[in-house]
């Protein structure tokens, strides 16, 4: 991934930071610079390409090239794929898949996949009925269905190879994350963590569909796949049946921990690495203990499953920080030594530097303004708890911030190995917070909490920035108006892009935050922008514009403003965003003249 | 209006044809050469901009200057409106409309009006939930709504003005057409030819919103406001209560008649003209006669609504062939003499140029294949009958064209008074036609037909095509896939735009077809092009793409395309759209670099 960078940048790469190479004998033959094969692009998750036809002086003169709409309106969170000329594109619920060629005029439909999806799985999707996208390896396009399929379809037929049936809308479980498809596997999880769902992980063939193994986030160690390799490096890892004895009783069955963001890998330790969500209910003295293995970081054997280490960030969560958001493997120069870390902008506000080896923190930061907790204690890797802050039943705790989307929720950063940076899609959101009793029913709402998100000090509530995790500190930020709800693409020539939830697609110099164009999408942007050649050997970007999501629902889901409890407390917060955008689903292709 | 017209052209102009100025003391101040107050442009229906900048030449510069999503995806077969910086936009129901600042960058919305529609509408809108726009004047945008109401709304500030309610979905009745704004009143008419409703053609007073006259399509002459000036031309349009008498018992009471498509208006003379829907059930047997005044055109006093004469292009309609069609108003040189006429490529096949002073015909001549009828008799202005195609029940004709869609359905033309051609989008569908007993339930559809449509000679379901009314042909034309369901707009240098059901956005030029220029837009394109000057004083294109109407039914309205039938038999002749295109809402802007 390095081939295509400028000899003059090398020395810098070489000083200063390092992305790895992460694409060994493992990689798929279609893992070019031109395509864009996986949402995060390469295994390490960065979201950088080595493209560098659009320039920071070029981008100026980026136009529309071609436009699609995907026939549906609510959140769009995926990313398009791009294989070798042709574009895959997954739409929110009913999960359309959609091939379109790329060398021909019109981005024509090759075909469409439609996976029939159940109606009633609408009625269990916490935050909208988005979808972030599919995963190609070796002909086949594997995505996930709201309905709790895994669904691998001929890239070139569209026909369905094989589907497997994972998850129960009855029990409240759907799936919404991108699989990520490492070798001859296909690692998928739950989504439902307000819904009183049992994470898990799975790994299916590539082949067949066949599930190889599945690990619990929570329960006996058997279930989790805790054996003899895991060695969590701080104390409160450490013991027997955690996943039991952390909680109250039989809390841990349906305790969330559920499995909707973002999967690495790593192929020189054959480690993947992904979060699990907040435990349930929300109403966190319903469930006295650290809640294991919730609101943390797992590495796993890609093979067999087994873990191998385990941090929690939001030990005892008390205001749903999951622990889902991406980690971004880099090997950094770390007081002049190079370390093997891990990237995670968390929920909880911190900007983590992770030994991804054993999973010790090298460092902690605060990335937005937190008074949640108050820093992260070095030696157990915990939070310091503001007692001032721990909400209760019948008692509102105000100006919780990060809010309950944390100061990152599952929009993915990216990093960029020429400036060294993390580009960060953030909110400022903060938020009063009231315990109340939650009734597990299954299938039904499982939360117990009374929230009221606003803006967090400065009155925007979202801020595009770059961080040096070598520095620990912010380079530059872009505050805006509203959560920072798409992902991130960074490139070689330093320029990064990004979508607001008002519809401006923007690009901006990595190095130093400048604006340097934008252009007003059709909808709100909570989707995943990439970058890729076509068939004509130019550079495009591509993004799905598509408001919705939790931070969209007011609008996708057409709630009512005055309610601001409703969407969990979100909709106090974005009570404007009807104003300001509309409902969509439209693919954009920018390009150069 | 010829303000801008190159001096070179002028002797064209003077020699060979003419396009009335129709905008005298009755104009609004807005209608200027840069806005689009309504959406045929002027009172006349031609659709010809003065417009020039954008030339056969650099049409081919053009590109997205700006995009919206609606947040619906049914049908969009309204035209954009554009009032002093200010853009209009209707969407299908829900019929919300925007008000869209083009004065800022990204077209914010200014406002959003949105009516609450009742939803039990969409059960009785016979061919997809469309509207087809709004209409200006006096500060106020004026549109219907799907359950039957017409509203006026601040253009300003987004508000009420008054809202009339004029018919009632319990008796099948909607709303789809835009209403045209004469002087004081505004013209608006009901749809549901397919629902056993009673036609009819109303006029409120713009102030108020208060019904000033209304004029049924059948019934007793008092009703259709038949008195001392109805001087029809033809015998068969003489006597009196026709309205009753060419209708079997109370047949007229559910007749049909509706008015749907467009009005024209001659401020010289004060009249309008509008046509009147087919005869209701279709099935013919079941309403002897010739169904006054059903299928036919009316010229009436704007102020009074006094009928002044009336054309039945389809007595005794046998296929659905309303006359809704725009009457495209146009002074002619005739055999070497100025004629004041009215162009109407009519459902029936047939291009009529009529002198709209008195009703009576110049010519008629086939713009499309025919077989339903042989030729119109000039001395009654009667088609002739072909016995083989008379439909009965139980008796399958086969091979009737055109299909009930006709040659072109309500999709407007432009004329041009530069190369004095029309411009018709029009259709190539043939269908086979069984009658069936139909029984009148209130609300429900009484159609009596089994029907299925299918390609014309040739494959191609469609074609636009340059008509020269006075040499009285074809004078080119492009075969399309897919029905040309969209309207045109014809400009002063010599472009027309149109759009395809198949998604591409064209710029051909006038005078020889030539494709000069395409875009590819992200759904099919039902809409009505409209081009207007920038706040920047540039000339720009804009268009609604989303697929759907009677001809998209099968996309928009999700049905299945195993049943032929489906639709009133278009989904026959529409199976494969699903392949090439997808539903959507977008608004679409163009411009030159």
């Amino acid at each position: 991934m390095h081939s295509s960078i400028r000899p003059l940048l090398l020395p810098l790469l070489l000083t200063a930071t390092i992305a790895i190479a992460t694409h060994g004998a493992t990689a798929p033959s279609e893992e070019t610079d031109g395509n864009w094969i996986r949402p995060a692009r390469d295994y390490a998750s960065t979201r950088f390409s080595s493209l560098a036809q659009i320039t920071p002086q070029s981008v100026k003169q980026l136009g529309v090239k071609a436009t699609f709409s995907t026939g549906y309106t609510r959140g769009h969170e995926a990313a398009p794929l791009v294989v070798n000329g042709t574009m895959f594109i997954v739409t929110p619920f009913p999960d359309i898949l959609y091939a379109l060629d790329l060398t021909k005029p019109g981005l024509p439909i090759k075909w469409k996949y439609d996976p029939k999806v159940v109606s009633s799985a609408q009625g269990v999707a916490c935050c909208d009925v988005v979808n972030r996208g599919a995963s190609y390896a070796d002909g086949v396009v594997v995505y996930n269905t709201l309905d709790n399929r895994t669904v691998a379809v001929d890239a070139n037929s569209g026909q369905l190879r094989w589907s497997a049936t994972l998850g129960d809308i009855s029990r409240g479980e759907t799936m919404t994350m991108a699989p990520l498809i490492v070798k001859d596997k296909v690692l998928v999880g739950n989504s439902g963590g307000e819904m009183g769902v049992r994470g898990w992980l799975t790994a299916l063939d590539l082949k067949s569909g066949a599930i190889k193994w599945r690990a619990y986030s929570t329960g006996p160690d058997k279930d989790v796949l805790i054996g003899p390799r895991f060695k969590p490096y701080y104390a409160a890892e450490k013991g027997q049946d955690l996943g039991i004895h952390t909680w109250p009783g039989d809390g841990w069955k349906q305790g969330g921990g559920s499995v909707w963001g973002w999967v690495s890998y790593d192929p020189s330790s054959n480690l993947v690495y992904y979060g699990t969500s907040n435990p349930g209910p929300w109403n966190a003295e319903q469930r006295p203990g650290d809640n294991k293995w919730t609101s943390g970081t797992f590495a796993r054997d890609a093979d067999t499953g087994e873990a191998v280490w385990f941090y929690q960030a939001a030990p005892h969560d008390l205001w749903d920080y999951d622990g889902v958001n991406e980690n971004v493997l880099v090997d950094l120069n770390i007081n002049g030594q190079m370390r093997k870390t891990m990237l995670k902008a968390d929920r909880n506000g911190y900007l983590y530097v992770i030994d991804r080896t054993n999973g010790s923190l090298i460092s902690a930061d605060p990335f937005v303004y937190v008074t949640s907790t108050m820093g992260i204690d070095m030696k157990t890797g915990r939070p310091n708890e503001n007692k001032e802050k721990t909400p209760s039943v019948g008692n509102t705790v105000r100006n919780v911030c990060p809010a309950a989307p944390g100061g990152k929720d599952w929009q993915p950063t990216a990093y960029s190995p020429h400036t060294g940076y993390l580009y960060i899609p953030g909110n400022n959101l903060c938020m009063d917070y009231e315990g109340m009793e939650a009734n597990y029913i299954a299938g039904t709402p499982y939360v117990g909490a009374n929230v009221k998100m606003y803006p967090g000090p400065g009155g925007n509530r979202g801020e595009f920035m770059a961080w040096d995790p070598v520095a620990r500190k912010k380079v530059w930020s872009i505050k805006e108006s509203f959560p920072v709800w798409s992902g991130v693409v960074a490139t070689a020539s330093d320029v990064a892009f990004y979508g607001t939830m008002d519809g401006w697609f923007k690009a901006v110099n990595a190095k130093t935050g400048e604006q340097l164009w934008r252009f007003k999408v059709g909808s709100g942007i909570v989707g995943q922008p990439v970058t890729y050649l076509g068939p004509d050997g130019k550079q495009y970007v591509a993004v799905l514009a598509g408001v919705g999501g939790w931070s969209g629902a007011i609008l996708a889901g057409s709630l009512d403003a005055r309610d601001g409890t409703a969407a969990l407390g979100m909709v106090n917060a974005m009570a404007d965003l009807k104003q300001v955008t509309t409902k969509g689903g439209m693919l954009y292709v920018f390009g150069l003249p």
